[in-house]
């Protein structure tokens, strides 16, 4: 059976930045936690928390600590806390996400409506949505949703970084349709399109498809979504303990490809339980 | 034989103005031309040469008199020609073409590449294209060439103001693709959509669809193409004498509309000559 890795499995830019940081930071500081899992990936995280960094929920539970600032963010209410409160922190927002904030809120205070391609309940939207200010702002996850926003005339569109670009494109269209001004900034990370682009075609070219990453990331869920429509034999799994030698029966080639917050050692050890598959 | 005539058919709000405009001008002013034909109709043309509107369609032979800017309206440089010649001017351009030079010139002064929907070679295009100043400015009448336009990240497009929606829409969705930043100005006139949604309709529900208009008008032959993809039996006339009896052989119900600078009286002879059909 040939197994086939796509190039841009597992992590981005902003998240491997995100991942040196926090063990960077895991060095030199004993107090430390991170608001909110650092990543989008279980394991990770408790490899973390084996280098004594906690995970805190809540902004309150924060007691005088060093504070990682995950690579999605947080609101700008949060990082008025830290501010006020004096904490110590270790900033590894991405700085594609910084510009999604930065363009929003340069949106609402040029007067646009505006509007938020992503799902509300994402903590980098949540993120985004707080640095408008005195402005309407609206999170649209799909097109009909888009349809319904009650908009002005002049309206504003960013992504979460994320996002699907045929999404966000649609999304723009009928903005485009409701307005007389429609001011885009395409704050999609070309890490997320590659990363599609390239799992399209390789469920394309093989009979069985791999997509591994934290059952609650987003990114790697959308991943999985767009290999199953080209190929019904996807499985979305969170590590190798979970493949079935079933699924391999009579396959030639198998594609693998892995969310933005897979880490590498994960998908190394799907990699090699399959080279074992009779 | 029924006879349906769009409610939209005929001059737009711009137009019919600008004529106002000329004919109120005439009276005052015996000595008077218009930059280039007012509208494209040869047929009102003619009837404001009667009134003594001269036709000059270079501005360097304006020789002292006054001059009316058509709807269309004019570049930059002739407009600076006309200020420092100290010419009397009647200002008959439609509010939404200002519109667009507006923004257009807003759009090069913020630093955009400037993309403007439309065919290069039409007046209105020639006069927003003017009003960008040092910023690149390019003008795109289709998603191919939009496609090979060489662009900066922030891409500005406005469109001449009777383009067709879907075209302008399938433009913007290119630039989309390949900008960074897209600021769109939808400086599209509702009549002009308007009046080509009522003629699709119309043409679904006729058996013969008449589109009236001058065979320069860019706005009219749009206008009989999008009739004639619904229903083949359209015909583009200039005047009723153009019409065929045999053109409605076994019809039950024929349509009429009119691009926007076709005179009322040319729509009304229309009608009259179709009721005497045999």
């Amino acid at each position: 059976m040939e197994i086939v890795l796509a190039k841009s499995a597992g992590f981005c830019f902003g998240v491997k930045r995100a991942v040196n940081m926090a063990f960077q930071a895991a060095e030199e500081d004993e107090n430390i936690c991170s608001l909110g899992p650092l990543i989008h990936s279980p394991q990770l995280v408790e490899r973390l928390e084996a280098e004594g960094i906690s995970v805190v929920n809540d902004i309150n539970a924060v007691a005088d600590q060093s504070v990682i600032v995950r690579s999605h963010g947080i609101t700008r209410q949060e990082e008025d806390y830290l501010h006020q409160h004096k904490l110590k922190v270790v900033d590894a927002t991405c700085p594609f996400v910084k510009k999604a904030q930065k363009y929003a809120g340069l949106l609402g205070a040029e007067g646009y409506s505006v509007v938020i391609v992503g799902e509300q309940e994402h903590p980098e939207v949540q993120g985004i949505l707080s640095y408008v200010q005195n402005a309407e702002v609206f999170v649209a996850a799909d097109v009909e949703t888009a349809a319904q926003i009650p908009l002005g005339k002049r309206v504003g569109l960013v992504a979460q970084t994320t996002q699907a670009y045929e999404n966000f494109s649609s999304i723009a269209l009928k903005l485009l349709e409701r307005s007389k001004e429609l001011r885009i900034f395409n704050t999609i990370c070309d890490a997320t399109s590659v990363r599609q682009n390239e799992a399209r075609e390789l469920a394309g070219a093989v009979d069985v498809m791999l997509v591994i990453g934290g059952y609650n990331s987003a990114n790697t869920n959308r991943l999985a979504r767009i290999c199953r429509e080209i190929l019904p034999h996807t499985y979305h799994i969170e590590t190798a303990n979970e493949i079935f030698d079933s699924w391999f029966d009579g396959v030639e080639r198998v594609g693998i490809t892995a969310g933005a917050s897979t880490p590498e050692w994960i998908i190394r050890e799907v990699v090699a339980k399959l080279g074992k598959v009779q």
